[in-house]
């Protein structure tokens, strides 16, 4: 298996500016002849929200990319469009002119380098393992197929390919670029293309025979008011603890009155995108993950 | 002289959550009644900004409130209207029904908890000395008339008011709120209750004879290209440095190509809203300030 279309993706939320800011980084100075085994190439996904500054126009198109609503031609938002039109250019889902895709995201929450998986085979597994051996703070999220629907699909712009994965950075506001953080997406992008040179040229590449992940259980909302309004914020116990365990009996709210909501799962779950901007409106506080060894070779 | 009412505003930005959400909790926990010498509300500014979560929906609100622009009704925007309504509410400027005004507001910059005075009348730099004795971290950032127009005027809602400040609380994302930031938000705004209960008694209460102030001086641009499009970073070395000194010769951007702009002032300012996201539409990068000393007491 070779990889021989790449393509690196940013502005799917268009006020996630590092992505954006990547790709015309990434053209001045990432020489495409630098690599011999792959054709590479940058594609900005939302335009429209990028230039308004806005996470969406009409609907998330991260969450556009079903192959149900792909060919559902009665949906007619902005992004219903525009994914449609991505699945022409990158796809088509399933049967993909690119081999694997990239999709530059950021996060107001504490998750460092986050590769989000949304499927485990081995290939994305070792290329998640050698960029933990090359970057420091990488966390690997694996959403199973069917989290988000009943069928076993992907909402996900990501799902176009079958390789590669979103890579969320942060913390960082939405609406600004940080020296840091782009930094970090800087590297963890070359790392990747260094991966698949070397793979695609026969050539050793490092990395684990297995692999830490944190694997999607269930997300958790804020408590709601008797008008189904958030009254409550994440607690400052567990804010920013992104990847950290979360014990039984921690504080994760407090309430507007003053008195501090409890963890009451049994399981001890690993909580990601603590307190992100963009999950307020659908009431979302963050989600649990399961932590949990993968092996990255076939049995 | 004797403060008899004050008002608390929040959600002059509508995605600064932070002080819709502080009115909240204060209206829950703050007894009206614990304050015998003064009368005390709350008011949600922008409310239609706050139920979208955007800074403003036509204009920024917080540049509304010249005189000039309040007295011209060929001015019809929501926030231009909005600005003569709260005008009428809480002013009317010049003899304004409201003493003091507390306008909450949040930055992505590393501000701590910053008192914006738009004027250095004398009790106010008393009330912001009582203030840093309070609270940690606290910074006074002074805005003197005329910076923002050639007539002395200032465009705040805070200017409703002879006395009060706006407080500005980061880092922190916008259309979020943080436990930590919260709670210095909170005592922030019972440390200046506090003060204002204790004069109008006529107890005593601590300031010291000056205050170190920073004074705006001028606000900085990012590099742009041909287009006019902003095409640099806030050098990581500036990042986070509100109220440090910026030495001649600092990196203060790193451009697309790489190269990066050295700041080539004689006088060594310190930089405030550094990285502010509200700000990139108007190409600002940060505001340059002057550190002074200001005597709290009548010559």
């Amino acid at each position: 298996m070779k990889i021989q279309k790449i393509v690196i993706v940013g502005g799917t939320h268009g006020n996630e500016c590092t992505g954006p800011y990547l790709l015309n980084l990434l053209k001045d100075r990432v020489a495409v002849s630098n690599y011999s085994t792959f054709e590479l190439s940058f594609f900005l996904s939302n335009p429209k929200a990028y230039e308004n500054n806005v996470r969406f126009v009409d609907d998330d198109l991260n969450r556009s990319f079903l192959n149900e609503d792909l060919s559902n031609y009665a949906l007619d938002s902005y992004e219903a469009n525009r994914a449609k039109v991505i699945n022409q250019v990158l796809g088509p889902k399933e049967n993909s002119k690119t081999d694997l895709i990239i999709d530059i995201h950021s996060t107001t929450a504490n998750m460092g380098v986050s590769i989000i998986l949304v499927n485990d085979n081995v290939f994305n597994l070792q290329l998640a393992s050698y960029m933990k051996f090359k970057i420091p703070n990488v966390f690997v999220y694996y959403i199973p197929p069917g989290a988000y629907t009943s069928n076993n699909d992907h909402p996900f712009l990501n799902s176009l390919a079958k390789y590669g994965f979103a890579l969320e950075l942060g913390p960082i506001p939405n609406g600004v670029v940080r020296h840091d953080i782009l930094v970090q997406a800087y590297d963890a992008t070359l790392a990747c293309l260094e991966f698949i040179e070397k793979k695609n040229k026969g050539l050793d590449v490092n990395f684990e025979d297995e692999i830490e992940v944190y694997e999607h259980v269930k997300t958790v909302e804020f408590p709601l008011d008797s008008d189904g309004k958030i009254n409550a914020i994440i607690h400052k116990n567990i804010q920013d603890m992104d990847y950290k365990p979360l014990e039984k009996g921690a504080l994760i709210f407090e309430k507007l009155d003053g008195k501090a909501v409890v963890n009451h799962e049994d399981e001890i779950f690993f909580p990601v995108f603590i307190n992100e901007a963009a999950y307020y409106y659908k009431n979302i506080a963050f989600s649990l993950t399961r932590k949990k060894k993968i092996k990255t070779v076939k049995e």
